[in-house]
């Protein structure tokens, strides 16, 4: 159970390019559908079990009649500019508590999670131990070597406390090197930074007034009476890991295991979606020979795959993509080559 | 030129299944653009140079429609049921000579020739062969060992005659084995059988009447005033190769170089449309990374390839293909699963 005047911030301002040609310049990954169901936006907000009037996305002005669409009767926050996340979660962190709420979780709006009664459970647990004082992040327990993750360096468990119990943080390891992330995988202690975050609104701006003065201006001047639009300009453009989390004093991690993915690139399907005939597929019939490990994305159509293996395959009206798995990461560059060709149509 | 009362019977009964999902029931190969311009059939008819009235197209009764669309203006007659080529054939050329016309080439729908004016003067010099009483064969000079096509053996040539000089043809070598036709390509001597006959009204009726009884009387049934559907079933169900070809006595072959490909297959694109990024392409743009050998139809579409080759992509506003290129032959066998699996609507 959630604390009384618990609120949710949902982060919708990401473009999410290695989802192109799914995702375009006016459909965001957030405003995706990844199974063919509700989209990303969509079950982020329902998973929290929260009412309507407890929830607030932020996103950019470029994206808000794509989000707004998605989830109509939720108040949207639109950033005036973008200045990375700290100012438009302080900004956000200062409304809910206009609002009368006294603690949030914030949440990004494009990651996948399987099991989400355990997710609710998480929640409410890490806003139990936010009500002592802390900024909590919830730590995700890693499953391989991650270099594009955050890892959480927890402090040592007292002795005999369980897996699950909160932790302090004694540090973040941001992006570390192969090696690195081979070596704290193999450790078994730290966790993986899932940029999902419960505070009270009290903690919150108390952290940033200490951090971030620039922040901390635009906050008061927004206590002031000032529009967003005019006090926008004073924050801090930075990011709320490395503004406020890697500074702040009281920092606790909530280990958590409720089948997270944030489905960085389309490989990451193959985590989220079941295993079908030829790999995994969104589409409405599939028929293969000899096929295996691919990602399929091509709605309302029949796919036929033969003797084809770990491919990438992204079906829309106006663009097809087709990659080899293991380029993945490559999309964003293909996608920065059609908009230097005048292709930007498709962008 | 041409002689004066000279048509063409153009083929296009068949469906073309390796063409799928673009080729469908409703749409056989001859219907298609494999370059986005006009159709197979109406390049055929165009290429002739011949006026509509001196044009007949066969198909079958399930094709009627689309095919009627494709050339408007151009009689079609319509088997009433498949009873393969010679039946079609020889019905064809009895209404050819019942308009008239002293001689006939007959010509497939779905292949591709590159060099037009070459194919016109290659049918004019086999028409003038064909007034000596003889059927004349168009022979392709072979460029590879193929084993699914019909290899024909000439005489040997009168000493000092040009490659190009018309000859007799001693056999036929039906479909042969790979070892045998890297013989015959090494040997230098055979020409393959394109499908493409010329021929007098006369010599041909009379080639009927003398190998193939049944379809004899069903001319006789027709020259006595009835309708193809009543006469129609007297035929004898045989391809003109075996029951016409390899029979009869006066066979004369004129061996041509117009850039000739029956498109048999996705892989044959390459030998008929330019080699542009990532391979050969029909789209609307193409975006390609580390990509090579890739045959990609997708008409109307921006095409994105990443560390990809020799892949085989055709998408359709209902279906998407993605195969290796070397398992093109394949694609009716994928065929046939789609309707086992009461997938029909696709096929």
């Amino acid at each position: 159970m959630y604390p009384p005047d618990f609120f949710a911030v949902v982060l919708a301002g990401g473009r999410g390019t290695r989802f192109w040609p799914l995702s375009r310049r006016n459909v965001p990954k957030q405003c995706l559908s990844i199974d063919g169901g509700p989209t990303l936006l969509q079950r982020t907000v329902a998973r929290t079990g929260l009412p309507p009037e407890r929830i607030l996305v932020v996103t950019g002005p470029d994206m808000v009649d794509p989000v707004r669409e998605q989830v109509p009767g939720i108040e949207i926050l639109v950033e005036p500019s973008p200045r990375n996340t700290a100012p438009a979660i302080a900004w956000a962190t200062w409304e809910v508590a206009r609002r009368g709420g006294a603690s949030c979780a914030v949440l990004p709006s494009d990651h996948v999670i399987g099991d989400e009664p355990a997710f609710r459970a998480s929640l409410a647990r890490a806003a139990e131990v936010a009500a002592g004082g802390a900024l909590v992040t919830l730590g995700v327990r890693p499953t391989r070597p991650e270099t594009a993750y955050g890892w959480i360096e927890p402090e040592d468990r007292p002795d005999g406390a369980p897996d699950a119990t909160d932790r302090a943080v004694r540090r973040f390891v941001e992006k570390p090197p192969l090696e690195t992330a081979v070596r704290l995988l193999a450790g078994g202690r730290h966790l993986w930074n899932a940029g999902m975050f419960v505070w009270t609104t009290r903690s919150l701006l108390e952290a940033v007034a200490l951090h971030l003065p620039g922040t901390a201006a635009m906050i008061a001047k927004l206590d002031g009476g000032a529009t967003i639009a005019d006090a926008w300009g004073l924050s801090d453009a930075t990011s709320i890991d490395y503004g406020v989390m890697e500074r702040a004093r009281d920092i606790r991690v909530v280990p958590v295991d409720f089948g997270w993915s944030d489905v960085g690139s389309w490989p990451a399907l193959l985590d989220v979606l079941p295993l079908g005939e030829g790999g995994v597929t969104v589409a409405d019939a599939v028929v293969a020979r000899r096929a295996e490990g691919n990602i399929v994305h091509a709605r309302g159509k029949l796919v036929a795959l033969l003797g084809v293996d770990d491919l990438i395959v992204v079906d829309t009206p106006d663009a097809l993509l087709v990659a080899r798995r293991e380029d993945a990461q490559e999309v964003r560059l293909l996608l920065e080559e059609v908009e230097r060709r005048g292709l930007g149509r498709y962008a």
